[in-house]
């Protein structure tokens, strides 16, 4: 028999890393054949290059495409995303894959929706329906139209496709693949290895073992001129605080040297001896340190939904993640010192009672995406609903 | 006062003429300053290179940017659309708009879309809303979702964004600025010129003056390999039937090569002595060809629009016009030849009972887009509405 | 032991024919292995899609690149070359190849060379060191500049790069492996096929058996806009003389509207009796074809080369071939009426001393330049001598 | 009189340096337009951003062009070359100049020259005919085959270029713009300004008023993996040597990354107190510093042109400048430790009888290169002198 090709396109390290439990479980199924495409930010250095670790993993890349146009501001953002497009549709072409698969909502990730649909080429998208209000929310949508069938990570996101238009029979709720590998972590939580001397980082030598904070905050796209305002109000929130924590870099988007170069200039001009920084973790590790921390702070997805699984307390700043559907284990807080120091302090009272959630899937995404793409009926053809 | 910078792309020399009221109006606005945009096939003489016709009738070119692909296949679509996207994020970052136009649902119109929504520039879709059942629905819909403020064509067409989540304040029936042009023809509609002598074209010289038929049969963009026997069976039905018809070549597509090539060869082997065939009309002419014609039979969006205004009989054949409101002067059919026939002398029989329509406008189309440009809050920042 | 990958890449079907011994060559040599790129033009249909022929010769093809710019002006040919640089450097970085190869001097090989250049990959360009001057000639001589290595087909070329300061020990004059097939069929001369029973072709099935011509003439094309005077005079006078002539159609170039418009429209309007038309011939077929007749007329590149190895008279028009070594079968002239008529007249009468010549090799080019793939020291660093 | 348009392409803050005087004698030029291209890294902030600069000098800027691809890798330098082409195409095709001018031998270069040249607009390359033994010898070479007039800085590189075949007529010698900078300069060379307080900078704050070096060393591009050993070699001699140093880091090529981290590591590890680092300078400012100072040590192409015409000695270090005429105060020496304290030992002594010399001009190139554009006849075709 001949075996499906499924073509997934990893344009970013995070989008990897998400999604890893499902090139796993494409890759062991039977009737699929993985082809992995590495392009974008995913390829550099300076977003820790994800070519080793997916090679590490045992996956092999069938493509490579630099295609990230310098600038990080919104013109290379655009050019970036036509270069993919130009790129992808030869790789598609030479790979001749059954079916293409397109992760979430980062700009460039309407690239391989293009490349892939304007071939006919059945176009798979994972993590649509969701809400968050910026320009991700555009490209996600968009990709949502593009595509052809739509494999979701919670029941919010499906009921929301399906009043865009969407057919119901191509809409599968199969969770988030990211809580798989946070299941394995919620099964032995242990904190087994020192953050420092595994992953160095910069900053002050903190002492960690009575309790910490981890703090990612990324810069919202369309809020550019703010991003070094937000992340420097955070900043000094934590530094008064003076609880030991872990700070992790911003990804790559524009905006970014906002957010970057407000952390730079904290630390050299204040050197805060609470705070820590990492660019970036294994995903397990990083769970694992998530689970014994006293609270997550920032703007991250992980808070809204590994961190729901988990039931850690998240304080989810500003907008970014607005729209997601949340568990309990969240409060929302603005970007003022005041709001996020009462989230803080409000997460810390409710820790003992909050409960895990399951809204975002059950641990076992990975192995339902596999057998969704061996099953569904592959088209390239669509009508909306209404 | 400073006005506001409205930039519109044109991609192809259809969509000048359908928007073109539109331009003038904006360009006579007081607040209002036009930046026009000249891309991709409109530039091509084999479509008919519409720069000569714009300058003729007074506008200004800002840039022109070629980025056709050659190969009329899959590949070149998409490697087209991402060339455009490169390009044009170049464009309006020099041209620096308030707000750019991208026109419908051509493939390559996502480029103007993706390259204005990435760099926060207020995207302005104008007849998003309708459904049509191939890879123009995709694109039509994903303009939709990557743009900020919506200028449709009927009330069918704005209910239809409205529960796919846009926001009403922003969601604007205009009619469609092609009736404006169809008003004019309607208040004087005699056939003031001879096709022949003015077009020359090429085939039998008929004699059209005691009624006649006219064609347009576009291929159907996903079904590629079918293009040329769709277009062959026409052709018989209309040899066969031996009223004198003008015939109008497709535009290009992916698929032209079927379609024209079908054309090509049964010209070349039977030299139907009533069929004459034309490349392209200005407009006004094209319109006025048909108010006289006895029927139009195809698949053309004219038959949909303007015709449905003027009240001519349309047989219209296929899916490629699928889900587009209707007025009754137009009856479906399918592809093969008793469909074509019975559609004909149905039209024939109920054609003195057929109503003109409203349902795309009234004929003031260009000056209500313009209007709403010049006074509607411009914003590059939206929540899907549920 | 590990096989030198030797990466070609073809980017028309005229080059792929030329090559194509050494491609054999390549892939039989024990210690190399082909690694094949087919691109440009040599994948469109309308200038003979290049792939079947390939794939029926026994080649793997790597991989295929689109990249032709719609237009057939000079903004696309630029564009096209930037394309290709962008794709060819993807492709390139993805087969990891140990040397490139580029041919000769058409406008996109010298993407090829930058791809490869810029990416430290060894380059090896073919034909370098001859004279034409057009456009042809800066790309050629660009594309020496960026080569390490240099396999040229004549002594001329190879004392032409010296004196541009090249390396003598990485100029290598292998001959012209197109003289390999011509060996062939000089061994066999006699044409075993008919050629309008085996290729068709258009215009009138002429009565070529007691002799005839053969017509092949490209538009110049920094002279576009002469291209079409310069084709409809050559037309005249063949039509004039009335000898039975097979007459080929142009490559693509910027100009080929120009040329092929002129075949076109003398075509349609004078139906000329004597000539018939082809798009293309299997090389083979084609020498065949050219061994027989009693001339060949235009400005071929087959004429300079081919044909003084073949001995066949050849009627040169114009400036195209300036600069080439010439055997005694060559008579230049200009591109007036009477200067071809003159030069016809005149070849008639040396038919039959013209002498066969080896200034473009001896009909082992291909296994030469495979030799020296396996053998030349591979670097990617150089100096001018001077 | 219409005047001749003159389109320069600037693609980096040094080439603007270079140019400018250049650019000011176009503006003022009674019978020359200037048209003003900043593209490529010329736009980016971590190269210095020249575009305020360039307002600020009075220019209007004609057309931006992002073209940069991450990654400081040898694909992305390809790709960034390829999407200047085709974006650089379209730019022209839209300003429509008389003649273009490309600058030098980075890498991007050609895109100007081929974007150029394939349309049939005269180019003019400034700065050909020098050697020096890297890529850039490469692409300098090949520029100079696609461009149709050159405008060399030296008698070395105008002997160089007739022998590669060039036309006498188009070769002039204008010396190099640079000078002329280098002239204001020398007639009033006292240190206007301190050189901390204006540009701030990192590392210690030296005492530099008793004497000072500076440095300035690029990776060379072709030997990427030793770049950081290169530079920490020559940071560990200079430490040692415990003068007053001014360090200036690299400009963008592949190997930044190896140099830049190499300054990095050695500047947080070492902290050498005698080393303060600046990223730029205005030129001026910087060659007042130069002419002030004992020596300059490093790679520069500053220490063979300017500092020859300044008389300030040099230690020119490796193969970055190989094969450029040299004035009496520069001695060439290896990576070695050894070798470049030997180097600065040597240039100290001699100091006092180093002469000033005028192989790169005499201070007017810049009205020169005004005069010839204005006058020289244009033209786009040529042919190989032999």
């Amino acid at each position: 028999m001949t075996k499906r090709k499924i073509c997934v396109v990893v344009t970013a390290r995070p989008s990897y890393s998400r999604i890893k439990t499902a090139l796993t479980a494409i890759k062991k199924h039977p009737s699929l054949e993985l082809q992995l495409v590495i392009a974008g930010s995913a390829l550099l250095d300076r977003y820790g290059n994800a070519v080793d670790y997916i090679e590490q993993d045992g996956f092999k890349i069938d493509a490579k495409v630099f295609m990230v146009l310098e600038g990080e501001n919104k013109t290379s953002m655009a050019k970036t995303t036509g270069l993919g497009v130009m790129e992808l549709a030869t790789v598609f072409y030479n790979l001749k894959p059954d079916a293409v698969v397109t992760i979430a909502d980062r700009f460039e990730t309407i690239a391989t929706s293009i490349a892939a649909a304007y071939q006919n080429i059945p176009l798979i998208h994972i993590q649509g329906g969701e809400v968050t209000g910026n320009i991700d929310e555009k490209v996600r949508h968009a990709n949502t139209k593009l595509a052809d069938i739509h494999l979701v990570a919670s029941n919010d996101a499906k009921a929301r496709l399906l009043k865009m238009g969407e057919d119901a029979d191509y809409v599968f709720n199969t969770g988030c693949p990211s809580i798989d590998i946070a299941n394995v972590v919620r099964e032995s939580p242990e904190l087994n290895f020192n953050p420092i001397q595994k992953y160095g980082g910069v900053g002050k030598h903190i002492d960690w073992k009575n309790g910490y904070l981890v703090v990612m905050q990324h810069p919202v796209t369309t809020e550019y001129d703010e991003a070094r305002l937000h992340v420097t109000t955070s900043l000094k929130v934590i530094h008064e605080l003076g609880i030991p924590t872990f700070w992790f870099w911003p990804n790559v988007d524009a905006g970014a040297d906002g957010t970057s170069n407000g952390i730079r200039s904290y630390r050299e001009i204040y050197q805060p001896e609470n705070i820590h920084f990492f660019k970036n973790m294994i995903p397990e590790d990083f769970l694992r340190l998530l689970v014994n921390s006293k609270c997550l702070i920032g703007n991250s997805s992980v808070g809204i939904r590994e961190c729901a699984f988990l039931g850690v307390p998240v304080v989810n700043i500003g907008t970014r993640q607005h729209g997601r559907a949340r568990g309990e284990n969240v409060i929302d807080v603005s970007y003022s010192s005041e709001a996020i120091k009462n989230g803080i302090n409000n997460r810390f009272e409710k820790a003992k009672v909050i409960k895990q959630s399951a809204i975002y899937g059950e641990g076992n995404s990975g192995e339902k995406i596999a057998n969704i793409l061996a099953d569904v009926k592959l088209r390239f053809h669509k009508t909306i609903s209404y």
